[in-house]
């Protein structure tokens, strides 16, 4: 049995004195009290945190390197809402028992994301406990261009990038939430949604100057879009039929169709506002990117009533007619 | 019962926007897909995270308040250690149920702390799961002007601050590893070592410019002098009987006392080499911080044999006698 100290040499510090390579963030990296950075002149640090607990945010058989790469990501996937360059990142573990087969499919995984978008693993803490992974991750963006969420304006259209839902339904397929039969390959299908998702990183970058407004969908379209909303005082209507998503999720029920893609979760993909203006751009971006962008709505200012207070989404179907959802996002205590 | 986000927003995100009176780091703080940071012109930012797990970091039964205080203590003091000054800090909180009252405890004890050190909450995530902290802290350090591992020189002095051990004697008599009755007042006083650590955020700053290498002592003495001697290619000399320890430890059997100061872990001092024309200097810094400094060894440059190797330390007992120690730095995963 390797002790903690040579299990963290073996897969990680040697991994990122590697990293050292392509790493440009830091003046001293992994393996001091502190690491150093310091951003290029004129940009900011952008600085994000996400955890992620066995059972709730990965099923505990969960492959080690698709948990290696989901862990990076959904951090990744921060950094690309805000438009920044990822530089680095910091690791703690918490692990029931220090396997070095685990570990090292986890840091290939880690490491095989992190080499491809130049992120440097600057510091980290392991020790044992209930298996818990938490990462936080620093990108460079040019002081006054970030993506907030606090931008959106009155007329914007409102987007969003790839399919939302496949994550929710894979969940749900697990889980035997729904009485459905589903062939294999589709459950083989929406995990790799749920367990591989891709940080819109390019994306996000390709949006400075052109978005106002956005967000990662992690918590489900509902409640991310109502942070927007919230922070920009501003409300929505939204097309539930036109959010895009896959054909697998699109031959279930209408139901099961709205609950994964309105409130379904660790989607990943990047919702934002746009002037109209923009519509000619976003569709080079999107060929140039090769994400599909999908307009869904549409920003508007509040009036003094209840029913159009900052944060609220009116929903509507094909036909604009508008329709009730209970539906709510994601709450890990509920 | 609350939910997650309005728990959140109650001890956490309202917290923070007070912070925000007293914050200087961040152009964007809590409550986007990323805070945004940039340090002073000159100055580099320095970055350190620490998880603390229950039963492992802490007894279950701790005090929220006590726990809040800790979980940024630990933090603070790798900041201390590099002598950079605190600026701010992101937090994920794994709970197995959200109780107002806890959170209240909690967010109580880390926001205390916080306020002393001007150290802002500018991110973070909080989910369901087996109690864990994980906080990543953010200070500010001149360039070139950080106290580093790989900086100690041939013939630096050893020093470290305050007392150690307390802590782990602490830990060793709430366990009955020891066959000893101790007064409940010397139980309640060894608990405050474990429980309240005082991070050394000043005593670093002074020790810029002045000291060579530097470390805070969380994982034993043993093990992380190893780390300064390792990084800086020397080994050193330590008199185990000059180590500071309260006069409860000193009451113990010499082998509970040596366990304790050598191996003990939790400490949070710092342990600092410097030349030997900075003894007056280092007086009159422990006099100003009041903050009592001990010199108990000396750093020498290695020999071809392996008895010398980086990281060796040769024990000596007050007489300057050899004396053989079998501890070793506290390992989570044995």
């Amino acid at each position: 049995m390797l002790s903690e100290f040579e299990l963290i040499d073996r897969f990680f510090l040697q991994r990122a004195r590697q990293a050292r390579a392509y790493g440009r963030a830091a003046h001293l990296g992994i393996g001091d009290d502190c690491a150093l950075l310091s951003p290029p002149a004129g940009q900011d640090i952008a600085v994000s945190t996400d955890m992620l607990v066995s059972g709730r945010h990965f099923l505990p058989d969960v492959d080690a390197i698709r948990l290696g790469h989901k862990s990076l990501a959904v951090n990744l996937s921060d950094l690309a809402a805000m438009g920044a360059t990822p530089a680095a990142f910091t690791l703690s573990l918490a692990l029931p028992s220090a396997h070095a087969a685990w570990l090292e499919g986890f840091s290939n995984g880690l490491f095989a994301l992190a080499e491809r978008f130049d992120c440097e693993l600057v510091g980290g803490d392991t020790t044992a406990g209930p298996l818990t992974i938490s990462i936080t991750v620093f990108g460079h963006v040019p002081r006054g261009q970030a993506l907030r969420r606090d931008a959106a304006q009155h007329g914007d259209d409102i987007w969003v990038s790839g399919n939302l839902g496949d994550a929710r339904l894979a969940l749900g397929l697990f889980r035997n939430e729904w009485d459905i039969d589903q062939p294999a390959a589709t459950l083989l299908d929406v995990r790799d949604a749920m367990e591989t998702p891709e940080p819109r990183v390019k994306l996000g970058l390709a949006l400075r100057g052109v978005a106002h407004a956005a967000i990662d969908l992690s918590d489900g379209l509902i409640g991310d879009l109502a942070h927007i909303l919230r922070r920009s005082g501003k409300m929505a209507s939204v097309n539930v039929d036109a959010i895009p998503r896959s054909a697998r999720l699109a031959a279930q029920t209408t139901q099961i169709q709205r609950m994964c893609t309105v409130a379904g979760g660790d989607d990943y993909e990047l919702c934002f506002t746009a002037p109209v203006s923009a519509r000619g751009r976003l569709k080079d971006i999107a060929a140039e990117s090769n994400i599909a962008l999908t307009r869904i709505g549409t920003i508007s200012d509040t009036a003094s009533d209840v029913a159009t207070q900052p944060g609220t989404i009116a929903w509507v179907d094909a036909a604009d007619a508008p329709i009730s959802l209970s539906l709510t996002g994601f709450d890990h205590f509920e």
